[in-house]
């Protein structure tokens, strides 16, 4: 009996503003992606529902589970903590199902050092002036909330290179294409072939 | 004026009898990939043209290329010498066109220290006994060439790990739609990405 194919981890951040949302919502629908569902301590927003869009925790119920052992990676960002807790997205992965992380760079780089093989995927609008105004466009946010958010983006330029791939979001439809070909080629670097190597390198000085 | 796209340089090695030439000749013919000519001190098999499948040179002339740091790798394997010169493969990509070196282990891993973003591919039969079957199947070769390349191969079996993608030759229109769809995602590593993530960064900071 063949074993289910297990599901690989990704990484995908960006700039805020840069879409990255809107692609992840395609490749759920179009493709079947699972998406982790993160754990936060900020307010919900209208419509938001616990357990869907995140998981709502007080800043003690959060530490808590820091000190558990309970997240892949944590970010303190914009005064609030984000995390991305383990069980679901080591459930959805034995179950061969690809999952996505949508994280900041804090966590993104946590994820590069304690999960190596794992690739983070940096999603970019084409240029600064079109990132600007996507920023400056949103409705919802305070203007100080709005220039902490591009602060932290001149940050985010300095990581950018430390990211596996970088995807120009140009247009929603060819990006969900090329981070879709992406990960299903990620599905063949050699840490995701390990059990293949293995049993070929264990198979090959048998008669 | 945009300048036109530059190409990659991409690794392909896999065992002998893989069927890593087939795969690379379709990739040629299908979608227009080059591949680099190799320079060799072994003698031609009949059939083989000077300048379309190998340079065919003395071993002195071959050292001397060496020496005038001509090669982007070279190696030896089974008594001869087989090397990539630099000049053909930089006019490709200089044109745009991704460039695919067909180079066994030791040169591949010397393209791994001398050029950390290029990328390393692997290709493997599905399993050990079709490889042996297919290495002992070809009528060319005398059998301790046969026996060379079948040491030769499980030696390489510890340097599967080493690269960075292994795909599975499990029929052939499907490994190459595979090493194809990721050859394009590789144009997004942020190896290949450098202009653009410099573009964005250099541009932050401005008004």
């Amino acid at each position: 009996m063949k074993m289910p194919k297990k599901g690989i981890i990704t990484v995908i951040s960006g700039f805020s503003g840069a879409g990255k949302g809107t692609v992840i919502n395609e490749l759920v629908k179009k493709y079947g992606y699972a998406v982790s569902i993160s754990a936060t301590t900020r307010q919900p927003r209208e419509g938001e529902k616990e357990g869907k869009d995140y998981f709502f925790k007080t800043k003690e119920e959060f530490i808590q589970m820091v000190n558990n052992g309970k997240f892949i990676e944590y970010a303190k960002y914009v005064d609030n903590y984000y995390g991305t807790p383990k069980d679901y997205v080591y459930s959805q992965i034995n179950n061969g199902k690809d999952v996505l992380l949508e994280i900041e760079m804090q966590g993104a780089m946590q994820v590069k050092e304690n999960f190596p093989g794992v690739s983070l995927v940096f999603i970019t609008p084409p240029d600064i002036k079109e990132l600007k105004r996507r920023l400056l466009k949103r409705g919802t946010e305070t203007e100080e909330v709005i220039k902490k958010r591009i602060a932290r983006a001149s940050e985010e330029c300095g990581y950018m290179e430390k990211y596996d791939y970088i995807i120009v979001n140009d247009g929603l439809e060819e990006c969900v294409e090329q981070v879709h070909a992406l990960i299903q080629s990620l599905h063949f670097t050699s840490n995701n072939q390990k059990e293949l190597i293995e049993g070929i390198s264990s198979n090959f000085n048998l008669k």
